[in-house]
C-alpha cells in the first residue's frame, strides 16, 4: 500500500496537477460561469486533441486490425428497447437520503465512507500512521469528517475490512442491513439515513410532439448494435465470428457524482460486440498470438474471501486453468492489456478484477475489469463482460425478429423420429367439435408413445389414446384416420443464437489516468515544472514551434516549417512570445508535446533547425528536411530518440534568449 | 427547372439508388426491428467510415489550416443557459393539429403542401406537363394526395408562387392567416387545422437525482463555445481574431421528420464560432486568398421580391458591393466553398442563400447557407451567421463574468471631465440621515452643471442644488463638503465584446448530398449498375483485394498484402467470396471503394498484382511496393489515375474467372 507516485516515483502532488490541467484548459467544469453541473465537463483544445488521439489508436488497434464493423447509432433510444433489454427494470444504483437535511447518498458509498473514517479512527487510537491506501476510486469522499480517535475491536476491524473488500456484492436491502447493524450516520446530522431504493440512471426524454413516445439517452452504445445483429451478419456475407464496434456519448445520471473526469454524467464510451458461436467453449483463432502475455489478475473468490490479493500469470494459463472463463474473453483481455500499454500507461498500474456475482450487471454471466491505480485508488477504466446471448435472445423474443445465424452443416445432421400424419379430411368431420381437441393430444403424443401406438395400430387397426374432457377421456382412432411412422429426417441448416463478448471502454476515465501516469516533475534551477511524457503517437500535439525572437527575418522561416509540418501530417503550435526559450519550453512541456523546433539566426544563414526532445532534454540540428522526417518516425514509432541522436548531429548550444 | 440528375446526367432513380444504401447499409432507420423511429438513422460500415472521412476533411480544412481551438463540450444542458441564450422562449417551428384525426403538421409545410397540390392541379387542367420541381427539401410531402385538375386564375397563381418563395418568412401568426384565407384544409379530412402554436424543438430532460435541475439536449454546440470564451481566449494568449471549433452531436425534436437523413432528431454537427472585433468592418488578414473565388448567390432581396434567381459573382466584388456584410463572412462563404469542393460535391449542385429578415434564428443579425440541390430540391447543408455580439452579451448580463476583450492601446485614450470628491468624513454627520440622498443628487450631476458649480463655488464658497425630497428641495453645500474639478483621465486598455461569425455545418445533410452528387449508373452487358464515385480521400474503403480464386496458395499474398496496407494507413477490405471478379468489382463500385487489387497465379510467380480504377475500371500491374505507394498519392491527391498510367505498365487481361 503506497500513496500515488509520478512516473518518476515521486509522491503525486495532486492539487499541483490539478492547477496545471486547469491552466492549460486540459479539461474544465462545464458551464462554469453558471456555477457548472457536476459530473458535467468541457474538453479544452489538448485534452480535446489528446481524446482524439486515444480514439485514433483505439480505432487501428481494435477496429482495422481485426476488421471490424464500425456503426454510429443514435443516443436517443425509445423506452421499449430499453425495457426489453432490462435497463429500464434493473439499471440502478441504491440511493438513501438524510431525513432531515435531505442530502442524498449513493449506498454503497455511504457505507464505504463511515467504515473507512471509523477505521481510520481506531488507526489514530492506536497510533497507527494513516497511509493512502489503496482504494477505488468512489472511496475518497469526507476522508475527515465525523473522524474520531477511537480504538476498535479486532474483530471489528476485520469485519469491516471483509465488508469493504466486497462493497460492490452487495444490493440494496444488504446496505440497509449494514446500516442498521453497524449504526451508521450521516455525520452532518447524526442521523440514520432512510432505507435505501433503486434510483434508475438513465435520463429520461420524450421523442416528437405529441408526448407519447417515452424515451431515454442511452446508457451504452451496445444496443444499437445488437438491434443491427441481423444487418450486419448479411453486411459480413454470413461470416462468422465477427464485431461490430462504436464510439459515441453515453448518459448515466448518477446520484452524486464528485470525482472529477472519473464519474461523469456524459462521456465518451468505446464498445466492441463480438458475436461468438457458443458451441466449442468460445475458442479464437488468434488466442496463440496472446497467450504468453502475463496479466495482473485479481478474481471474484479472493475479493469474496475478503482480500485483494493479485497473481501475475499468461492469459494462456489463466484459460487453461480456468480463471478466465474461455479463449474469446482471454483474447480481448489481453488486447486491452496491449492498447493500454500502447497508449502509455503504466505497466505497474494496471490490474485486471473479476466481478463478483451480485455486482455483474444484468445482463453478464462473467465479467473482468481493466482497473488503473491513480490518485484516488483503483479505477474501472475497461469493462470486458460476456453477454452470452441475453440481449439478441431478449430483442428476438421481443419483436420476432431471427436474429440467429443460420449455417449450413457440412456434414448433415440425421434424425430418426417417430411422426403422426392426420387426414385432415376425414379427421375433422368425424370429431366435429371435438377434432381440435384430439389432434392436439395426438401430436403432444412423446416418442415413447408413438412407438407403442404405431405397434397397436399395425395389430388392431385402430388404438386409444386419452383425451382429457373428450367423452370419457378415452377417443379411439382408427387407421383411415392416422397414420404413425417412423422416419428419416436430414438438417442442412444449424441455426443458433450467438453469444456477445464484449470490451467496452471509457475514454475518459483511460485520458485522466493517462495524465496521472504520464505526470512527473522536473525540478529546475528556479522552480519545479510539470512534465506530461505522454508518447508522441498520443500527444495533444506533437511539435512546439519556437522562433529565438520576434526578429522579422524569422517570420517566412516559421510559415514554411509550419505548411511542411502539415503536409507530413504532424500537428504543431507556434510559440512566438516574448518569453524565454527555456521558460516556453517549459510551458510547453506541461502540455505534452514532445517535441520542439528552435528558428535561430543559423536557421536564417544555413536553413538548419534545432529539435529539442521533451523527457531528456537534448537536442540535435540538422537541415529541415531531416529534422522533419525524423519528427515523423518518432511520432509513428519507426525510431526512438537515441536512434535520432545517433543520426543526427547532437546540438550543445545553450537555450540562448537574444532580442 | 430540370429533374434530379446523376454525375453523368443520368435522370437519377431514387428507388434504385435507396435500394442500394439499403443493401449496402450505408444508413439504416434506427430501432428498425421495433417497427423504428421517424428521424432517427444508424449508419452502418460504409457510412460510418463516410462520416469519419468528411469530418477528417473538414477538421484538416479548418482547424488545422487556420490553428482554431477545438473544444468538446456537454450536450446535457441546463435550463438556464439555454433561457439565457434565447433558445428555451424562441427555438420553436410553428405547429396545427387537425381537429378529427389529430395528425400534426410544420404549419409551414403545411401551406407549402397545400398549395403546390394546387398549382399542380391547375397545370394539369391546363394540359402542362408536371415537372419536378426545384424545390427545398422541406417541400416534398404528399404530391398526390389531393391533387384535383383544377384551373386557377391567373392572379391566383402568382400569388401562390409568390407565397411559396418566401414561405420561410412568415410567423405563426401570418402562416394562420394564409390557412383561413386561402381555406387550406387537410386532405385527409377536409378540415381546416387548428391556429399554429409554437413548438420548442429542444428536447428536455432532468439532471440528477433530485429532479430539481431541469435541462435540455443542446440544439448545437455554439453555447459551450460561448461560455469557455474568457478560458479560450486565455488559452490563445489574449491574440485575437481567433475561433474555437467542436464537432458533436446535437437535437432537434422535429415536428415530423420524412425526409430521411435530411431531417433528423439527432445529428452530427461541426461548428465554428469566429471571434472578430467589431470595430473596423471585421476584414480579414487572409480575405485576399479567396477574393477571386466565383460563388453562386441568391440574395434576401431576390426572395423577397418572390424570385429565385441567382447571379454567379466573385466574393470580392460580392462584399465590395455589399452583397455579403464583411469580409469575415464572405471569407468563411469562400473557404466554405472549397471545402464543399474537396469532398466532391457537385459544383453546378450549390448556391449560398441568404436568410430572410423573419428567417432568421433568434440570435443572427445576417445569415447565408450554403444549399446542395438534391433529388429532393435545394437542401440547406452549411449555414453562416454573423451573430453579433449577442450570445457573449446576454451570457455576460446574466452572470457577471467578463466574456470581453481587453486591449491594450497603441495610442492611450485621453478625456477630460469634471469629477466631484465628496468629504465623506463631514458630509455624513453634516446631513445625517440625508446623507445619502445627498450624496446621490451630487452624482446624478451632468457635466454641465458640474462646471457651472463648480464656477459658483470658486466665487460663493458654496452652492445650492436641487434635492427634492429634502428640506425644501434645495440643498446647500458648502466648499469644505465638496470638491469640484476638472481631470484629465488616460484609459490605457480598450474593453469590448467581440463579434462572432459562425459556420455551421450538418454533417449528415452534406454525406447524403455527396451520396446523390456520386451517383451514377454504368450499364453493363447483363446489368445496369450503380457506381459511388466519391474522391478517394473521402472514399469508405480505399482498396478492395480481390483474389482470382479460393485457391490456398493466395492466402499468404493476401495477407501480406493487407498487412502492408494497413501500415502504409490505406483502409482494405478483402472480397474472398465465389463470385466472379467482375461481380465482385461491381458489387464494390455500390460502396464507392476507389480501387481494387487482384491477386492472381502471376501474383505467386512474380510478385505482382493488378491495380483497378473504378470509375475507368482500367488496370496497371506492377509489384506490390510501387502498387501501394501508387495508391498512397491517389489517396493524398497527389497524383491522378492518369499520372499512374503513365508511370506503371498498362494491363490489358480480361477479368477472368478461374477456379
Amino acid at each position: 500500500m503506497t500513496t500515488a507516485t509520478t512516473l518518476k516515483g515521486q509522491p503525486l502532488d495532486k492539487v499541483t496537477l490539478e492547477s496545471l490541467l486547469r491552466r492549460r484548459m486540459f479539461y474544465t467544469p462545464s458551464f462554469e460561469i453558471y456555477g457548472g453541473v457536476s459530473g458535467l465537463y468541457d474538453y479544452g483544445p489538448p485534452g480535446c486533441a489528446l481524446q482524439a488521439n486515444i480514439v485514433d489508436a483505439w480505432r487501428k488497434h481494435f477496429i482495422l486490425e481485426e476488421d471490424m464493423l464500425e456503426v454510429d447509432c443514435t443516443v436517443l433510444t425509445p423506452h421499449e428497447v430499453l425495457k426489453t433489454s432490462g435497463h429500464v427494470d434493473k439499471f440502478a444504483d441504491w440511493m438513501c437520503k438524510d431525513p432531515k437535511n435531505g442530502e442524498i447518498f449513493r449506498a454503497d458509498h455511504f457505507v464505504e465512507d463511515v467504515l473507512e473514517t471509523r477505521l481510520r479512527g481506531d488507526k489514530e487510537a492506536r497510533g497507527l500512521k494513516i497511509e493512502e491506501k489503496e482504494v477505488d476510486a468512489k472511496k475518497k469522499r469526507k476522508k475527515t469528517k465525523g473522524q474520531e480517535a477511537i480504538k476498535l475491536d479486532d474483530a471489528v476491524v476485520q469485519e469491516y475490512e471483509e465488508i469493504l473488500a466486497q462493497i460492490d456484492n452487495y444490493n440494496g436491502e444488504q446496505l440497509g442491513e449494514l446500516i442498521i447493524k453497524h449504526d451508521l450516520k450521516n455525520a452532518a446530522t447524526g442521523l440514520t439515513p432512510t432505507p435505501p431504493v433503486a434510483f434508475n440512471l438513465m435520463f429520461s426524454t420524450t421523442i416528437g410532439p405529441s408526448s407519447n413516445l417515452p424515451g431515454y439517452l442511452r446508457p451504452e452504445t451496445a444496443q444499437g448494435q445488437f438491434l443491427n445483429f441481423a444487418k450486419l451478419l448479411e453486411f459480413n456475407a454470413g461470416g462468422m465470428p465477427f464485431a461490430s464496434a462504436s464510439i459515441g456519448k453515453s448518459y448515466r445520471n448518477e446520484i452524486s457524482p464528485r470525482a472529477g473526469l472519473l464519474r461523469v454524467r456524459e462521456f465518451l464510451m468505446a464498445e466492441i460486440e463480438h458475436f461468438v458461436d457458443p458451441e466449442g467453449h468460445k475458442k479464437h483463432e488468434r488466442f496463440h498470438e496472446v497467450e504468453d502475455i502475463e496479466l495482473v489478475l485479481l478474481d471474484r473468490h479472493t475479493q469474496l474471501s475478503g482480500k485483494t490479493s493479485v497473481k501475475k500469470e499468461s492469459i494462456g494459463k489463466a484459460v487453461k486453468e480456468g480463471t478466465v472463463d474461455n479463449e474469446t474473453l482471454g483474447y480481448f483481455l489481453a488486447r486491452i492489456h496491449l492498447f493500454l500499454k500502447k497508449i502509455g500507461v503504466d505497466q505497474s498500474k494496471i490490474r485486471f478484477r473479476q466481478h463478483m456475482a451480485n455486482e455483474m450487471a444484468h445482463y453478464a454471466t462473467d465479467c473482468w475489469d481493466a482497473e488503473l491505480l491513480t490518485s484516488t485508488g483503483w479505477v474501472e477504466c475497461v469493462g470486458c463482460a460476456d453477454r452470452s446471448a441475453y440481449d439478441l435472445t431478449v430483442h428476438a423474443k421481443k419483436t420476432g425478429a431471427p436474429l440467429v445465424v443460420r449455417e449450413r452443416l457440412e456434414v448433415p445432421k440425421v434424425t430418426e423420429e417417430w411422426e403422426v400424419d392426420i387426414e385432415k379430411k376425414k379427421f375433422g368431420p368425424f370429431y366435429k367439435k371435438d377434432g381440435k381437441t384430439v389432434e392436439a393430444a395426438v401430436l403432444a403424443l412423446s416418442q415413447e408413445q408413438r412407438e407403442k401406438l404405431a405397434k397397436e395400430m399395425q395389430e388392431n387397426g385402430k388404438i386409444v389414446i386419452d383425451v382429457p374432457g373428450v367423452a370419457d377421456g378415452k377417443v379411439e382412432i382408427s387407421k383411415d384416420l392416422l397414420d404413425i411412422e417412423k422416419r428419416k429426417r436430414t438438417e442442412n441448416i444449424r441455426e443458433y443464437t450467438p453469444n456477445v463478448i464484449e470490451p467496452s471502454f471509457g475514454i475518459g476515465r483511460i485520458l485522466y489516468s493517462l495524465i496521472e501516469h504520464n505526470y512527473w516533475v522536473r525540478e529546475g534551477d528556479d522552480e519545479a515544472r510539470g512534465v506530461l511524457s505522454f508518447p508522441p503517437s498520443i500527444a495533444p500535439t506533437k511539435v512546439l514551434i519556437v522562433p529565438l525572437s520576434s526578429n522579422k527575418e524569422f517570420e517566412p522561416f516559421i510559415r514554411k516549417l509550419s505548411q511542411k509540418l502539415r503536409v507530413a501530417g504532424v500537428s504543431s503550435r507556434l510559440d512566438a512570445s516574448n518569453a524565454s526559450i527555456g521558460k516556453r519550453y517549459s510551458r510547453n512541456d506541461e502540455l505534452g508535446t514532445p517535441f520542439g523546433i528552435t528558428i535561430d539566426f543559423q536557421t536564417v544563414k544555413d536553413g538548419t533547425v534545432t529539435l529539442r526532445e521533451r523527457d531528456s532534454t537534448r537536442q540535435v540540428r540538422a537541415e529541415q528536411g531531416k529534422i522533419i522526417s525524423a519528427i515523423q518516425s518518432l511520432v509513428d514509432g519507426g525510431k526512438t530518440w537515441q536512434d535520432i541522436e545517433f543520426e543526427l548531429p547532437i546540438f550543445q548550444g545553450q537555450e540562448l534568449e537574444v532580442r
